[in-house]
C-alpha cells in the first residue's frame, strides 16, 4: 500500500493549486496528485481552443507546475476514513495521512428531447471531446449555442471567429443575467450582434430535432434554429458522489460541506474548488458562485491549513469575474444590483464614464464605464461592474480589494489611485473614484 | 469687489477637481477659480504632446468640466488674510469664506553655464511654451534630456518617436530611481536603449555649451554630448510665494504646510496638489512626491471639508504611479525596497512573473513581473512594483487598495481575484498572489 502525508483527489485549477501550496507550506510532507486525465486542461481556456487559439494542445494546464507532489493517473472509487485510505479504479490502494477532494463539477444535461443526437455537445473538461467538438465545428455552418451565460457567450463568440453561423438562446431576459445588470447584458449583447452572432432571449427550447443527422433547435413560440451542432452551456453540478458514498455532508447548493478552513465534516479531508459548497461573502448564505479563480483561492487556504488548521480562513466568496466578448471586456465584483436587491439590500448606484487613456486623443483611448452597488445602511461597496478596453479585467480586481477592505463610498473617492495617459483614465475622472462620488451624493450625510 | 463662497487659486488638476468637489459637496455655495492661463493643459499628458498626441491642441483639459464654478482668467498677487480677500494683477478684488490654494510648482532651473541658451528648455505647463519646445525639437537632429526620472524617461521615448537622435544623461545611478527599484530600472533602461535612446547615468552635467546657437552638453568624465536641443527633466519646487508672503506656514519639504483635512495654518485657507506639503502614509514624515493623481486626491478631500471639516481625512501618501517606455508599462505603488530600507524598515519581498493572459498562448500574452515589499514586523504590504504590458497600470492600483486596507501577505495569498484568459494571468499564477506566496515563505511563523 502507498501512503502519503496528503492525497489530492483532482487536478485541475483546484488539485495542483492546492498540491503546490502544500509543498510550499510543508515542504517535508508527500504530497500525491491523483486524476484520471493523463493531461488537464487550462479550465478558462477551454473556449478560446476553438476559435482563437486553434488547438486543445494550445491549452494544457503544464504538468511541471507540480513540482515535488506526484502525479498518479488513475481514479478514485473510494474512500475509507475510518481506514484513512483511497482505492482507485485500477486496484490500488493510498493511504493519506489528510486528505483533500478536489473533484470538479461536470456539465448540466438537460431533459429534453434531442439532447443524445450526434454532434450535440456540452461543455465537458475532456481533451478528447473537445477535439471532436472542434473537428464538428470545422464542418459545420450554423450552430445554436443553449445558454447565454458567459461560457456561452465565450463560445459563441469564438464560433464566430471560426466563420460559423451562430445562434445564442437564453431563457432568461438577458444573456450573462446571472453576471451583470441589465444595462452591461445589453451592451455586451450589442456587440454579439454587432459581430453576427444572433441573439434570442427569454427564449425556452423545447427539443433538439434531427433524424439520425442534427436538424434543428426548436424553441416556444414557434421558433426553431438550423443547427449543424449544438452546444449546451447550461451550467455545472459538483461531482460529489466519491464525498457522499464516503459519507461526507453535502450542502444546499450541492458541494461538499466544508467550514471557514476548507475542512468537511470529516476533519481530516477538506474539499476545494467546484465540488466544495460555496459561503457569501456578504450574507454567509450558501451561493451556487463556480469560477476557476475561486477554486484556486479555496485551494491555497486548504493547502495552507492541512497540519495547522487555521492558518487561512475563508471569510466567503464575493465572486469576480471577467469575460470579452468581440472587443469588449468586462469585469464584475461582488454582487450585482440585481442580486444586492433579491438579498433585501437596500442600495445606492453610483455610475461613471470616461476614456480609458488620457486625454482622450491618445491612442488607442476608448470609453470605460463603472458601475459600484453601496449598501445604504454601511455605505460600503458591496459590488461593481466595469466594461470596456482590455483593463476593465484588473479594474474588477481594484474592486475586489475594495470590497475585501470594507471601503465605504467615502473610502473610494479619496482612496488611493495611480493614473498615466497610457494606462488609465484621468485622475479627474477616474471611473471607480467618480462613480463613488455620484455616490455619494445620493447617500444619506 | 466680487464676492464668493470658495475662491480657488490655480485651474490644473488640483483647481479644477477642488472646484467641482465643491460644487458636489456643497451645491448652494458660489465658487470662483482663478487662474493665469485661458487654457490649460493635461499635465501628465505633456510627453506626449511631442510625438504621440503631435500637438498641444490635443492635450487640453476641458474647461466644461468646471460646470457652475466661474472661471476668471487672471493672476492672484495677493492675500489679505483679515479682510478674506485676494487682489489680482488686473486690479480686481475678490472676497471669499473660504480659499483654496492650487498654485502648483514650476521646474527646477539648475545653477549651471548654458542654461540660458536658446533651445535649452525645462517643461513648463504653458501651452505657447510647450508649442515653441515642439517646434525647435522638429528642427533638432540630437535631443539631450537632462535628468532621467520618469519625466526625462518619457520625453525621451517621444523624442525618439519624432525620429531625433536621443541622450539621456541622469545623475543616479539609474533612470526612475526614485520611482523604483534598480531591476525594474533596469529592465526600463534597457527597453530605451533598446528602441535606441542613449543612456548615461551616474554621469552630472557640467554645463550646456554653445555660442548663440546649443551646440553640446559637457558632463564630468570628459563626456559630451551634440546637442540642439536641451530639456532639463530635472524636477520641480512647490509655488509657494503667494502663501509664504500671506504668513503662511511652509514645511520641511517646502510645500505649504497643512493639516490632515488640507487645511493650512489659516482655518479659512486650504492647500492642494503640487504647491502642499505631502506627508508619507508609512511614516508620517514629510515626504517630496509629487503627482498629479496625488493632487487631485488633495482636491476631493479639501472640496468636501470646505463647510464640514471633518469629512474626509488624509491618512498621507502612498504614492501611485504609472509609466510606458517604449512598450513597457511600469506601474508602482508605495514604497521602493530602497526607499523602505532607507526609511529603516526591515523588510521580506516576494517576486513572480507569469505570462498576461492565460494560456500563455494566448495571443498578445507578454510577461508581467510584480514585486512585492513587506514590512518584517507586521507583515503588512508597504509597496509593489509590477512591469510588463498595458494592465500594469491598474494593477499598481490594486497594490494600492491593499496597501491602504494594511494587507498582510497571507490576506494577499488568499485574496479575491479574478482572471480570464485576455485580460489577466492565470489563477494559479496570478502574479500578485504568487509573489505574497514568496514572501510568506520567508516570514516568521
Amino acid at each position: 500500500m502507498k501512503q502519503a502525508d496528503v492525497v489530492i483527489v483532482g487536478g485541475s485549477a483546484a488539485g495542483i493549486e492546492a498540491a503546490i501550496t502544500a509543498r510550499k507550506q510543508y515542504p517535508s510532507k508527500k504530497v500525491i496528485v491523483i486524476r484520471k486525465e493523463e493531461r488537464a486542461l487550462v479550465p478558462c481556456g477551454i473556449p478560446y481552443i476553438m476559435g482563437t487559439l486553434g488547438s486543445v494542445e494550445k491549452d494544457i494546464l503544464p504538468v511541471a507546475m507540480l513540482g515535488n507532489a506526484e502525479l498518479i493517473i488513475d481514479e478514485v472509487t473510494s474512500i475509507d476514513r475510518e481506514a484513512k485510505t483511497v482505492t482507485t479504479a485500477k486496484g490500488g490502494i493510498i493511504g493519506y495521512d489528510k486528505l483533500i477532494l478536489a473533484t470538479g463539477s461536470r456539465p448540466v444535461v438537460p431533459r429534453m428531447p434531442g439532447v443524445d443526437l450526434s454532434n450535440v455537445f456540452t461543455i465537458r473538461k475532456e481533451i478528447d471531446y473537445l477535439e471532436k467538438l472542434q473537428k464538428a465545428l470545422k464542418q459545420a455552418k450554423d450552430v445554436v449555442v443553449v445558454g447565454g451565460g458567459f461560457i456561452g457567450a465565450e463560445f459563441a463568440d469564438e464560433c464566430r471567429k471560426m466563420g460559423l453561423s451562430v445562434t445564442v438562446v437564453e431563457l432568461l431576459e438577458h444573456c450573462l443575467y446571472l453576471n451583470c445588470d441589465e444595462d452591461f447584458c445589453i451592451s455586451i449583447e450589442g456587440k454579439m450582434r454587432e459581430v453576427g452572432v444572433q441573439v434570442n432571449t427569454t427564449c425556452r427550447v423545447k427539443a433538439i430535432v434531427g433524424d439520425q443527422k442534427l436538424d434543428y433547435v426548436e424553441c416556444e413560440k414557434g421558433l426553431h434554429f438550423n443547427a449543424d451542432v449544438v452546444i449546451l452551456a447550461l451550467g455545472v453540478v459538483p461531482n460529489t458522489e466519491l464525498a457522499s458514498d464516503a459519507g461526507l455532508e453535502i450542502g444546499e447548493q450541492k458541494g461538499i460541506l466544508v467550514d471557514q478552513y476548507m475542512i468537511t465534516s470529516d476533519p481530516n479531508i477538506f474539499a476545494i474548488g467546484d465540488c466544495a459548497e460555496k459561503f457569501c461573502f456578504f450574507t454567509g448564505k450558501p451561493t451556487a458562485i463556480r469560477l476557476a479563480s475561486v477554486a484556486s483561492r479555496e485551494a491555497r487556504i486548504a493547502g495552507a491549513n492541512l497540519f495547522q488548521p487555521r492558518r487561512r480562513r475563508n471569510q466567503g466568496t464575493i465572486g469576480v469575474f471577467g469575460t470579452m466578448i468581440a472587443d469588449t471586456s468586462t469585469g464584475v465584483a461582488g454582487l450585482t444590483e440585481r442580486a444586492a436587491r433579491d438579498l433585501g439590500f437596500d442600495l445606492v448606484i453610483g455610475e461613471a464614464a470616461a476614456p480609458d487613456r488620457h486625454p482622450g486623443s491618445m491612442p488607442g483611448a476608448r470609453e470605460l464605464r463603472v458601475k459600484l452597488i453601496f449598501d445604504r445602511s454601511t455605505a460600503k461597496l458591496i459590488g461593481g461592474e466595469a466594461c470596456g478596453g482590455v483593463t476593465a479585467g484588473e479594474i474588477a480586481n481594484v474592486l475586489a480589494q475594495a470590497i475585501a477592505a470594507g471601503m465605504t463610498a467615502n473610502d473610494i473617492a479619496i482612496s488611493h489611485i495611480g493614473t498615466h495617459p497610457a494606462l488609465t483614465a484621468s485622475p479627474l475622472v477616474y471611473q471607480i473614484v467618480n462613480a463613488a462620488e455620484e455616490a455619494i451624493i445620493k447617500l444619506p450625510r
